[in-house]
């Protein structure tokens, strides 16, 4: 926690991967990290070997107050990046040790700060209401006492490209302050995302002359620039780059980690990050997504699911023969793969291809290929989509086998419904009570059993396991760890049907199952059998292993 | 149809913006165009005022020459556009006027004809599988062929960047065989996307110098670059832009018109686009997104729908003052608007800010806006959120300014909600039925109602206005437009609570409502009252204005 450098990147302090997810990302609508979500971002991003991680804002929001006291109390023990928190400098007319929102950031305890700045004249005098001595007076303060109680400062020259064009000497005498008080460097901010390559960059290679101060870079994405500017403000001579994961941010969002990094690497060959991450990219982008409760981005460069496929007929064959003539990378580099899309959804080649991923053989059982590819088509044309539910493929997949007289894959279903039936209340006295009543067959025996839950699918789920564990004690070691849900509405609005995936988990993996109808509840009881199904399959499988496996010679 | 040169724009034939999303944009995986949705692409990019529409390979896809037929035919009336059919050279070994794919170019009847054209000696070699000799003449001899039955000309020089990179003097050869022979220009394609905006300047400037030749450039975002790249090989000299809407293309996409248009229109001063026409960015980009059946991208730079958005803290109370000072750009430049977000980080400032935009007045009213202040943080702690809900929020803001002792603002609920219960049954034979029970009290009755549905959420609102409509007719004026759900979870997993969006719409207006729970028809609920309170209060504004307005005294 008290590291002030990047650690094991092999530019160490000559060159900063700065990364702002956790505070400037967490600007983007829609994301609302909670501070569980915020130590795990902040885990993965350490993983990838990024040099700095900016935590939040202590003092100014509650849940980044927590954050960094969490972080500090041992629930994060970041590898390489060092952990930053951000803050503004001191208010006008108050000494910097009396601002309690410096307080803030030291009592946060991290060992980097970065203060934000206004580098623009008019900001000064329009919103914060000063003059510009005092504004350079409270950046040269905060940042002297920052540095007299043992932080690493850099300051944030928010504005700093329109400031530098509307009034170049008040900009560079803002980042004068910042230096000559003890900032390590200065990061010039396209705080409004107005800036062009070409222009942005001879203003980087101009403060760096005229200064010689050591400068970073912070671009937004409002020209559809940022990633670009980034890249040639390092060219330019910038040595330390801010970056969001997937470029979450405000309006257009900033420039995108996983692109910067990229191009750095791969294009310009600097090493930014550790040896060996760079095959995370893809990964840890897509977790990122995952945390923030948004889909990935499938077009986004180097990371994206269909960045290296090729649907082009001109290409297609021309692939095959030379990969590399039509990807500008190896797409492993950056953890990613090729695809090549097949026109009609599923194909054989392709459902054979996903049936040996799932350890399904599907050589040889050209009936069963052909029953498979007519049942996705047909389930998919209802809504139904497999590309997320791995377990509910591989078992469509042994069904078909099954259908078509091959060697059995699929057990016995271990129970069968006869029928449930759900209840909601809105009582009048406010309260709202789910209760779900399950008649099943299980072992020989039809059981009834009802349980109350928090929702219709909660209920029916409790009730399941109420009727099934005594007679299954082993499905008590399922979990239910995700439930998604997705309305898919036709152009008329009239025919939606509800698409429901359900994550579960043992003690040895997780699998994600599927489930499509009109009605919620029934949907989701489709993707809740699969998924005890699945876990049947899997206990089938534990358990002949021993009998035929080389294990069984010496038991 | 006859037209070669863009008509009407202000730079005339001296700059191209050139769009290619009917042939390289639906390479984008999960667009198939039929020809009616072309045509309409077509006529949407000539209403923005493009100078080139390429609309397919004629010969090659039974769509693409349907298209160029029913265009001919009279379908398709472009007033700027020149329409463009796509096309490769004659095969090796074969004489152009008998080779049947250039045949249908020019039976599509396009009055320009853009030909592929390998620039890259590897692909010649290796994929092409003839000498640099032979591809130079298909090019020469094609070219001439076409120019010779009166059609303009221009040469898509693939893989350039890498081609001249790998052997310069190749690739030269190639655009020299394309122009000697009566092309127009030669585009400078990164068909693999891989080219970074400095690199790739400065090979545009060096081709131009060496040849003299006309360029054009054509981009792919796979770097994260498309946009910058295009710009920066306008500022290095090309005269021709090609683009797709909203970047749609194979893989990461290509350079995305809007941004390119945007850039060199309000950052570069380049009239691109005819008088008036720049207003319309965001609405074409928002109707091909239609067309594509695509969600527009709410963070595209210029059209996106949270482009302008604002939602820090820090920014709204200056951003009151002086909009002008946080945007790059004037909004309504491009037709989009700034809007500002309720979110957790949200003060004071932005809540009063918003209310303007709706309509509320706060002003004076320090009470209600602390209590709406108060309220918005509570709820979004408690997973609500308001972002994209704003018939929710002004129900909140006007009856905080009730409950403030303020001028009423919020007309009676038209009906009470005594008890709701749903039935949900998966019978024996597998029949799955949803029933809703509703009491309600409504002009001064108790009004008890059953209906079914399809699901919970719909059999409740089928209930709903059985009870309602009779005493309220206008609310059959109401139409459920769409319905989103959110499961939200937290760390553990197990205290989800589902957030439930619907949008409505009557004649009038559509607004959209929000409601949480853990019970996914609980939030339905509280959603679907507010959409009907929405209404209510609308109705009553509307009710009003003859009575107050200045159209009573006429009455």
């Amino acid at each position: 926690m008290t590291r002030t450098t990047p650690a094991g990147t092999p530019l160490g302090d000559d060159f900063h991967v700065y990364d702002t997810t956790l505070r400037d990302g967490a600007q983007r609508e829609g994301i609302s990290y909670s501070v569980t979500d915020k130590l795990a971002v902040a885990r993965l991003l350490d993983s990838l070997g990024v040099g700095f991680v900016e935590g939040g804002w202590p003092g100014a929001l509650p849940k980044d107050t927590e954050f960094f006291a969490r972080a500090a109390a041992g629930e994060l023990d970041l590898r390489h990046a060092a952990l930053v928190a951000f803050g503004a400098t001191r208010r006008a007319g108050v000494p910097a040790q009396e601002d309690p929102q410096v307080r803030a950031l030291l009592d946060s305890g991290a060992p980097v700060i970065t203060l934000v700045a206004k580098a623009d004249r008019r900001h000064v005098e329009r919103a914060l209401r000063t003059s510009a001595e005092e504004n350079r007076a409270m950046i040269a303060d905060t940042v002297r006492h920052l540095v007299g109680e043992g932080r690493r400062v850099f300051v944030d020259a928010e504005h700093f490209f329109d400031g530098y064009a509307h009034d170049p000497d008040h900009a560079l005498r803002v980042l004068d302050a910042a230096v000559t008080a003890g900032a390590d460097l200065a990061v010039l901010c396209d705080t409004n995302g107005g800036q062009l390559p070409t222009g942005l960059a001879d203003t980087v290679r101009e403060v760096v002359a005229r200064t010689g101060f050591r400068v970073g870079i912070h671009c937004q994405d409002d020209t559809a620039c940022a990633v670009a500017n980034s890249v040639a403000a390092v060219q330019a001579g910038a040595s330390h780059v801010q970056c969001t994961a997937n470029g979450y941010g405000e309006r257009a969002g900033n420039a995108d980690l996983f692109s910067v990094v990229g191009n750095l690497r791969t294009k310009l060959g600097m090493p930014v990050l550790p040896d060996g991450r760079l095959t995370e990219l893809t990964r840890v982008s897509h977790a990122l997504a995952e945390i923030a409760n948004l889909a990935p981005d499938a077009h986004q460069a180097y990371v994206g699911a269909s960045t290296f496929a090729h649907k082009a007929g001109l290409h297609a064959s021309a692939i095959k023969v030379d990969p590399e003539l039509y990807n500008h990378l190896d797409p492993a580099v950056v953890g990613n793969e090729m695809r090549v899309l097949v026109t009609e959804m599923a194909g054989r080649a392709s459902l054979e291809l996903k049936g040996a991923e799932l350890g399904v053989d599907l050589s040889g059982a050209p009936d069963a290929v052909g029953g498979a590819v007519r049942r996705v088509k047909e389930l998919e044309a209802r809504g139904w989509s497999f590309e997320a539910a791995d377990a509910s493929l591989e078992l469509l997949l042994r069904r078909e086998l099954d259908a078509a007289g091959e060697r059995s894959a699929v057990p016995e279903a271990p129970f069968e419904l006869e029928s449930y039936r759900v209840l909601l209340d809105h009582r009048p006295d406010g309260a709202v009570v789910s209760e779900a009543t399950v008649k099943v067959h299980v072992a020989g025996t039809r059981v009834i059993a009802t349980a109350e839950g928090n929702g219709p699918v909660n209920a029916l789920d409790a009730a399941l396991r109420e009727a099934l564990v005594p007679h299954l004690p082993w499905l008590d070691e399922v979990a239910l760890v995700d439930y998604k849900v997705r309305i898919l509405t036709d152009a008329s609005g009239t025919d939606a049907v509800t698409r429901v995936l359900v994550e579960s988990r043992d003690d040895h993996e997780e699998w994600t199952t599927v489930g499509v109808h009109g009605n919620i509840v029934e949907a989701s009881w489709l993707a809740l059998r699969d998924a005890l199904a699945y876990k049947a399959l899997r206990r089938n499988a534990n358990a002949d292993r021993p009998a035929t496996g080389p294990a069984a010679a010496t038991a």
